[in-house]
């Protein structure tokens, strides 16, 4: 498949007993290089590579913006986001479930990011393992979508612990869903209170990637990150 | 937590040399013992226990039915699946994101099959890591709900390669979510249509385990394999 847009490369999983060191090492080369790196975590579908071709293209006059896409196999997303105008790379993980520090380093050495504000690492849709694995993010932002259920919390807690926002997609079929958003908030906070490294109450915000309601609070949480960086 | 209805253990993943040896030898326990087994795999929040609770209130005057539980953590599930009528045990992962031909063993042991006709385990919700081990099922079932999209086969390849039926789950919500069955056939044909162990076409059954909409085609189905064992 020819392809001039972006670059795909192959990065292999390894448990690494380093992998906290990795991690730092990534934010501190990203603080030098003034990027702010976000870790992009959700299940199959939810909805990542839509909510991201949304952000790039309300975003790309403000910042010049990178993505790097995770996957098992497929370049599909890839395409739907170097259209959208961002500058991406499309990261095959050879089978494993999620990325790692060093694999992140990885893609952004491959992908270049001099002069890129924002970068996201759109991570493999699973809610187990990438929520195991600090790739050096600054912030871990989850994707829930309201067919999923308000119950995932209960199944998946190390994923609700270690975010930092909670973007609730498609939320214009809650009610379709029967989709409780007073009992999401209650799943979540009990996961939260078991753990003492979870940074007390998480942001939730509700949104639709397709029809853009709730949007403006994603853009402005945002906005108000990148300017700290 | 109080709990009568079923026991709870907890199993580790080691990433064994020999899962297939292990998986043959749990087929060929579970035919001794006339037992079909079905391993179901699917995303987070796709209707894995909808489904089952469903299947075993339409099937439970004909068979006697075995329902392993397995989640990384929780039990919301267990209990939803013994009210519903089955035999059931929770099966924590310890973390891993998918059950082995080992861990299936050892939860058939805890929860007694002696009797039973029928056992579903239900694998942690990933479309990634449940793919690669074969746990000495009969069938893999694997269910995709329809809001998490057409193109599902074309990043998940595995999964759609090595799965013996496709039910496609919350098929009520197709106009919302435009999902196009017929780009779904394609892609899951693409896809087996690249490796030499996919069985040819795998059968397709749209349906909803909330409104019980194409549920006969899935009972047909099981009826079918189950007196065949």
């Amino acid at each position: 498949m020819k392809n001039d847009e972006f670059k795909v490369i192959e990065v292999k999983s390894r448990i690494l007993e380093d992998n906290a060191g990795a991690a730092d090492a990534v934010r501190s080369r990203m603080r030098e290089k003034g990027v702010f790196l976000i870790n992009l975590m959700a299940s199959p579908g939810a909805g990542k590579t839509t909510l991201l071709a949304r952000t790039v293209r309300e975003l790309k006059d403000t910042y010049r913006i990178g993505v790097m896409e995770a996957d098992v196999d497929s370049d599909v997303d890839a395409r739907t986001l170097a259209e959208a105008g961002a500058k991406v790379i499309q990261i095959h993980t050879g089978g494993s479930c999620h990325m790692d520090a060093a694999m992140t380093q990885k893609g952004l050495d491959e992908m270049g990011v001099d002069g890129l504000d924002l970068v996201f690492l759109e991570n493999v849709g699973n809610l187990v393992c990438p929520a195991e694995f600090d790739v050096g993010a600054n912030k871990r932002v989850m994707i829930l979508s309201v067919p999923e259920g308000d119950d995932k919390p209960l199944k998946y807690p190390l994923m609700f612990q270690v975010s930092d926002l909670l973007l609730v997609n498609k939320a214009d079929t809650a009610a379709i869903f029967d989709f409780d958003f007073e009992r999401l908030r209650e799943n979540v906070a009990g996961q939260r209170a078991k753990v003492s490294d979870a940074s007390g109450e998480m942001q939730i915000l509700p949104l639709s990637a397709k029809t853009g309601e709730g949007f403006e609070s994603w853009i402005r949480w945002l906005k108000t990150e990148v300017s700290a960086r």
